[in-house]
């Protein structure tokens, strides 16, 4: 039987820092109604989706506390799960997350159409710095407001009516690290959800990057893993002009052969849907990526084995 | 003081089965001459560039040891190194190498401007199988006619000449994976030199790819480490219809931000160059991928913990 996963990317248009939760969760139920009416089994929304890209700011206190989900879901985002399970849909979703420990982490969750949570990940590859640059209008305090992922890469099963398979989730900066990919496509993944916020300029501090080479870097990115790793991919924006600061859009999702099947075109809240295969990662996997007959692992230790470059020659 | 090296990709068209060495050689000769009167300061041939792709071949006996060289260089090929370093010009090649003790290796070297062997580098992702497929025209006979390289991936230092550039080499199957272009990353690589041989149709006996996707992968492989290891990439075919049987071109230089540069138009002998500015390498290294700052190898385990694909959700 045909395996084929109807896919919506619910690219989001800016949250401001004023805009009030409510509005936000509006705008995301509107994006979930057009991706249902559209046939849409699962729907992708961006990384810290019901919020401001906050990291980009020095805060602390209330504000900085109001950012992250305590639970989840929970009364404010309640509406989004309900209606959800009301239409038989399942979406992945980024959130900043609060343990009950304190502990803070950038973090997903996947949600199947009855509305139980399938999968949690913790971003394990924070970018940007503990301290603030000085001088610089906008921040990148990852490193700051979250501690590292604690859940390393854990493939997970999706439910029989999407075909069952087998799923893995990142989280923005994540999607560029091919050692992310890897290890889900060892434990056999067939599709990558990823939602992002990336800025439309070196968040970073660097001069030489613009937002069309910042797109080009976040298609190329799931291009080239979603091809080397045989799977699926759909990588998903929060896009626009966010207070003051821009975001790339360029939502796209891509086949095992790295192509790009359906892209948003727009900085805004838009939809782009595609009827993914599952069985079209069986060529690659079984093939030219059959890594039980291909891989030489006797010769990656550096991988494991060291975590910056060692310039020795 | 910029280090811009001017790097030719020297295409090859086919080399038939029924080709002397003296006429392969000429038109390697050729195409070195035209490489050194563009600037050219290195030039990158293919994988296997002074014979036919053989491994397609289920062979024994005399034919199949003539394919291979026994001492590099050698008489059938110094001319093209005393031409090169007449010239003061390097080049990657591509061989098919027999040691002393009779071990096979698909093998390239790098040599420098004053006609000398900097590196040498012997292919450890070795395609195809050891028997042959029964049936088909075509076989994939590398596993039975190589052993796996022995050398990893020892990045090297450019000579002074070109600005000194940390390099590495890869051949063909080798810049599909991503391990590969890690382990160098690893050791600072500016410089990725590749050469290929790659069917237009799938050699592991698929039905679902042709030229046109398989060119895509080709150039899809090269962006996507470049960028993902902030290392300019040279990639290089042996291209067209060689004894009856396609091979893609597409032959690339790629920047480090996995921008295509420069690309062949052709199925034949062709000469492409650009001018690699190599501390274009420096921002994706200092910033997006700082590996010191932003790797997480404690999630990394599986990717030397295990060789297959293991399915357990």
């Amino acid at each position: 039987m045909p395996r084929i996963l109807r896919i919506a990317a619910a690219q989001m248009g800016p949250n401001q820092r004023a805009d009030t939760r409510e509005a936000i969760l509006a705008r995301m139920l509107r994006l979930l109604e057009e991706a249902a009416g559209r046939g849409a089994q699962l729907v992708v929304f961006p990384e810290l989706a019901f919020t401001t890209f906050f990291p980009r700011w020095l805060l602390e206190g209330a504000e900085l506390d109001g950012y992250y989900e305590t639970a989840m879901p929970n009364p404010a985002v309640q509406p989004l799960f309900s209606r959800a399970r009301e239409l038989g849909v399942g979406f992945y979703v980024g959130y900043a997350e609060m343990t009950a420990e304190g502990k803070r982490f950038n973090s997903a969750v996947t949600v199947g159409p009855d509305g139980t949570i399938i999968a949690k990940y913790r971003k394990v590859h924070l970018p940007g710095s503990v301290e603030p640059r000085v001088g610089d209008r906008f921040q990148q305090l990852e490193k700051r407001y979250f501690e590292y992922g604690d859940t390393g890469f854990p493939a997970f099963r999706g439910p029989a009516a999407w075909g069952g398979p087998v799923m893995g989730m990142l989280i923005c900066n994540d999607r560029r690290w091919p050692e992310a990919w890897r290890v889900y496509a060892l434990q056999g993944v067939e599709l990558m959800v990823i939602g992002y916020n990336s800025a439309a300029y070196d968040p970073n501090g660097g001069s030489t990057e613009n937002e069309e080479i910042r797109t080009f870097h976040s298609t190329l990115a799931a291009q080239g893993n979603a091809y080397m790793n045989a799977t699926w991919a759909v990588s998903v924006a929060k896009a626009g002009d966010e207070d003051g600061s821009g975001l790339i859009g360029g939502s796209c999702i891509v086949d095992p052969n790295g192509v790009v099947v359906a892209q948003a075109k727009t900085l805004a809240d838009e939809v782009v849907v595609a009827d993914c295969d599952l069985d079209a990662c069986r060529q690659g996997k079984e093939k030219m990526f059959n890594f039980a007959m291909h891989r030489r692992p006797e010769h990656y230790g550096r991988i494991t084995g060291q975590t910056g470059a060692e310039v020795t020659v």
